[in-house]
């Protein structure tokens, strides 16, 4: 009989306790032994992911799944080589933040312990399997995995190797769990898992945060949409500005840090829409009546459009009248992931980082460097658009939280 | 008509978005000015308060729910001390955390900003209205509160005045609004107002967390439970174990950070107990069989006494073979709130700090410390027991989140 969630809890939650108190070279041992087992043992990890692949063909997987599905000997390279890196990151656990004396002699320190147990839902990709369980054993955390039942017998290869790695290294292998239910009651059931589940981070569309939403009674953080704006100023460099539009739209139209929709103040939009036109012809164009008027390829935009992420090679543009038309656009249909201004006027710069709410504003910048290593922080297992506990990139440090020490002398109110 | 939630919440938000670039000095106006006014209109409130208390007696309501409702001179004028300590306090809006600069001439600065819109469901004590929409406001987030029924009469008088305060400093009234309708269906309306409530604290008893936990799909902080222990090492200073026992039990019995659980090691459990017998003879000692051997009062205690909160003149006490008793006993029964070791054994205490997971932990000094105002943070809106956001005392510095703001010369990926 397979263990229950409940139980399957149970063991990670132990297997967290040992985390907390364990050394990082001893962590980072089992992440370096990890890589090379998927790099040594590529062939049973290719053999499960075969089988995982020829089940989603019969199924009617789109392309799209598919390609998302199927591992190769270069990606589990990649899984690999992940682990290795986040294991030369440092490591968050056991840094003191702060640290005061109170009057009556009291020490107290702020110091960051890991979460915990920390529960993962994702979506059909294998890769974030090892990904995710790397980035929680760095910060001291057990993981529950809990992946699509179409990548199971990966997930079920990639949580073998990792699991062995760990026993290796002397750890407790609960450390990594796959929750192998992979039905809907179970998804539920473990979203309320409370007092096991120490967070929740969901991995997917739309419809799985809902879900996360109506049925979690564990903390969760959310890697939310990112309907992300570039808005031109009436005082931007044209150049700088298409340069900027092109790359936030065109680089990588996929990610959640991909411009969806561009803002152009009335002042320059005769000078820049034309020029916006050629260069992105093989993007698709929405916008108001003011845009297709200079751009008459463009198709009518609607609201939706405007509310809507694309993550394709189609663009939702508007003529504004001012900066605070631009602020107010993005305060109505913006996701609070990340939004740019072009300009070359200084007060127009601080009241857009001011008055715009997001995870990041910048400031003469393509809105694709929102991200952990572009930030420079290391991996990350998302981008937080909500506010609480973290915002943006998330990586290794908004995986653990604080613990406060208090050392007296027998000190009483 | 009175407006709908959903009306109330997108006036909030509004107002959320003037507070969040509202000068320090403004916001601090309109806190002093709501003290004035709460002290000049003292009788306004004593007036609006004893339609509640006289409401609340006709209904059966017990002597401390009555005690919590009614409000006097006393109580308003520190009421009003309350919003002038926080208008002292620093703004934590606009502190740059950390800045740094990437190879590529990105400048990156973590800045904390308002969280928005903060949403506070109470039980009847009416000073939770000025104090809660104190913090908020100097944080720059706009309030929605929702006290209960039993209180709404107080908490129309004390909102009314808090709204002509702001008025007075020329901010928007809607940066503190109340919601009325302290119906169940409209508490669950409430909980769900994504896009408004930008982070949802309850302050109340367990069933009222247990309904956010089921209900709420905004991000929420609770301020949960607190079943302290007080663990006695063998290495401790009996004497100073005795004070600190008696302090952390005794001094104010009805808080989340008085103890409520006595761990001892059995080495010391015959010099100890007899003299925590006589030292406390008002309290109800419940104990297992090695305590009640030394105890004769004690009653015998159950798995379901170590697992509650008396919140009265009432300890449970087990002894303990050794630390890692001690700390299996916590990770148990603990609700993460604060847990004290008494020792003068270095290891005992390192090893103490290290595996008992818990908002705070204590060595040689008694739980009631943990407290906003005894950590010297200001006033507090509660004491987090969750991991996430916010852990321990959460203070101003808790009701903001962070911004990220880059700036750039045209860089693109």
């Amino acid at each position: 009989m397979p263990p229950t969630l409940a139980d399957l809890g149970h063991r990670a939650k132990q297997a967290a306790r040992v985390l907390a108190g364990t050394r990082t070279s001893v962590k980072d041992g089992a992440l370096l032994l990890a890589a090379d087992l998927l790099e040594q043992r590529v062939d049973d990890v290719l053999g499960a992911n075969a089988e995982d692949v020829g089940r989603a063909e019969q199924t009617k997987a789109t392309p799209a799944q598919l390609d998302r599905l199927r591992l190769d000997a270069g990606r589990v390279a990649a899984m690999a080589d992940g682990l290795r890196q986040v294991a030369a990151q440092p490591d968050p656990v056991g840094q003191v933040i702060e640290g005061w004396e109170r009057p009556n002699g009291l020490r107290i320190l702020r110091v960051r312990v890991p979460l915990g147990v920390v529960g993962i839902i994702y979506e059909n990709r294998p890769n974030v399997t090892s990904d995710a369980a790397g980035l929680c054993l760095k910060s001291g955390n057990a993981t529950m995995l809990r992946g699509s039942s179409s990548a199971l017998v990966s997930n079920r290869a990639v949580v073998a190797l990792l699991r062995q790695a760990l026993a290796k290294s002397g750890l407790p292998e609960d450390a990594v769990v796959l929750v192998e239910d992979t039905s809907h009651p179970a998804a539920v059931e473990f979203m309320g898992l409370q007092g096991i589940v120490d967070c929740l981070i969901p991995r997917g569309g739309p419809s799985l945060l809902d879900t996360v939403r109506r049925h979690a009674t564990v903390p969760t953080i959310l890697d939310g949409d990112g309907n992300c704006h570039v808005y031109v100023d009436a005082a931007a460099d044209l150049d700088m500005a298409l340069r900027i539009v092109v790359n936030a739209k065109t680089q990588r139209p996929g990610v959640c840090n991909a411009a969806e929709s561009l803002l152009v103040h009335r002042q320059v939009a005769e000078a820049f829409l034309p020029r916006l036109d050629q260069a992105m012809a093989q993007v698709e164009l929405l916008g108001d009546p003011a845009v297709r008027a200079l751009v008459p390829r463009a198709e009518p935009v609607t609201d939706e459009d405007f509310a809507t992420e694309f993550l394709a090679l189609k663009l939702s543009v508007a003529v504004v009248d001012d900066l605070q038309g631009a602020v107010d656009h993005i305060a109505r249909f913006g996701s609070g992931h990340s939004e740019a201004i072009v300009t070359n006027d200084l007060t127009a710069a601080e009241r857009f980082c001011r008055d715009v709410d997001a995870a990041a504003v910048l400031v003469n910048a393509s809105t694709r460097f929102v991200d952990g290593g572009e930030f420079g922080l290391g991996a990350e297992i998302g981008i937080s658009t909500q506010k609480l506990h973290a915002r943006g990139p998330m990586g290794l440090r908004e995986l653990t939280c604080v613990k406060h020490i208090v050392h007296g002398e027998g000190q009483t109110r």
